[in-house]
C-alpha cells in the first residue's frame, strides 16, 4: 500500500492508524511547499488536492473517515473499531464530527480562501476561529470523549483522529489544559509507541 | 426508533434510507422556523443543533453519515452498503467527500455567520458558493459516480444522500442538466417509490 501525507496534516492520523495496525505501507511525502498536492498526477489520485490518499490492492481511498475506517476493517487484529453495528455508527459520528465540523472549523484559519476571494472577509473568518474551535472542544469535553479512550476501553480510529485535531489547538495559541479530559487523552496518546513512530517518521515532536 | 428531521436538509437522505430498509420509526419534525433546534431538550440530543438525529435502542446518534451507515448495517437485508472493506470504505468516501465538501460548500449560502460575524463577508462567502458547488459537482460528474447507482450497480446510502445534495442545486440556480450523469442519477431515484414516500412525508415535491 502507498500512503500520502503531508507532516502534521489530518494524514497524520491515518499514519498512526497504520502503525498500530502494524500494517506495512510506503509513506510518500506530498510536498505542499512545492504545489505537488496540484500536479496532475496527484489530482488523478484526489482531484481535491488534499492528503490523506491510501493506494490499496483494491484502488484509490481518499478522505481520512474513510481511510480509517478501511484500516480497522483490514487489520481486524489489531480491534482499531467497534465490533457492532451501533458503535460503529457511533464511532463514525465522532470522526465525522472532526472531519466536518472541526477540521472545517480550523480550515479558516488558513484556507479562507476557499471560501472567499476578499483578503478583509478572509481575515474576518480566521478572527472567528478560536472560537469557534474552542466551542466545539467544549461539546467534546462535555459529552462526546470516553475514558480511556474516545470510544471508552476500546482504542480505535477515532483515537488518532482527536490526538491530531487537538494538536492544531497550539497552532490557534489554545491551552489544551482547558479541556482537561481531552488534555489526559493527548498525554496517553504521546505515551503510545505508534504514536512516537508516526511522528518521527513525519519529523514532528511529540505535543 | 425516533427519527429529527427539518424537511429538505440533508436528513432527507436518512428518510430516504429508512423507507429502503423498511424500517419502523416515528418522524419527528424539528422546526428551524420556531428555533426548536436550539431548546436544551434538543440541544442534548445533537449539541451543535442540528439535524438529522436518530433515537436507536441502542442510543442517540447524530451526523447523517454515521445514521447512514447505521440503518445500512441495521436491515442487512435491504443490501444498502457494501459487504466488502474496500466497497465499504469507497462509499464512506464519497459520503464524506458530500459531507465534509459539498454540504460544507452549500452551507457557506445561509449558514455564514458560523465562520464570520461580518455581514460584508458572508455576502461575500455566499456569492462564492455557486462556483465552489459546481466544481465539486464536476469532480462527482467526472469521477466518482457509478452506473446507474453512485457504487455501480447496487443502490446504496451514498444516493440518498447525492440526491439530496443534488436538489440543492436548485436553490442556487445551478441547471442540474450542467451534469448529464448527475441528472440521470436524480431522475432514477425521484422514480423510487421510497424517495416518494419521503418527500410525501416530508411534504416535498419531487424536484
Amino acid at each position: 500500500m502507498k500512503f500520502h501525507y503531508s507532516p502534521g496534516s489530518c494524514a497524520l492520523a491515518v499514519h498512526i492508524a497504520l502503525e498500530e495496525a502494524g500494517a506495512q505501507y510506503d509513506a510518500q511525502r506530498v510536498h505542499f511547499d512545492r504545489q505537488e498536492q496540484r500536479s496532475p498526477e496527484y489530482l488523478r489520485l484526489n482531484p481535491l488536492g488534499r492528503v490523506p490518499v491510501l493506494e490499496t490492492p483494491d484502488g484509490v481511498l481518499t478522505e481520512v473517515l474513510a481511510i480509517l475506517a478501511y484500516v480497522a476493517a483490514a487489520y481486524p487484529r489489531a480491534a482499531l473499531a467497534p465490533a457492532d453495528a451501533f458503535g460503529m455508527a457511533r464511532m463514525m459520528s465522532f470522526n465525522s464530527f472532526l472531519s466536518s465540523s472541526v477540521h472545517v472549523a480550523y480550515a479558516h484559519h488558513t484556507r479562507g480562501a476557499r471560501w472567499s476571494d476578499d483578503p478583509a472577509c478572509q481575515a474576518s473568518m480566521a478572527a472567528k476561529v478560536p472560537a469557534n474551535y474552542v466551542a466545539l472542544f467544549d461539546m467534546i469535553e462535555a459529552g462526546k470523549l470516553g475514558e480511556p479512550w474516545v470510544m471508552g476501553q476500546q482504542y480505535t480510529v477515532a483515537d488518532p483522529y482527536l490526538y491530531v485535531m487537538t494538536r492544531w489547538l497550539e497552532r490557534l495559541d489554545i491551552d489544551v489544559n482547558r479541556f482537561p479530559r481531552i488534555a489526559a487523552h493527548h498525554r496517553r496518546m504521546n505515551e503510545r509507541p505508534a504514536v512516537q513512530r508516526a511522528l518521527r517518521a513525519q519529523g514532528l515532536a511529540a505535543a
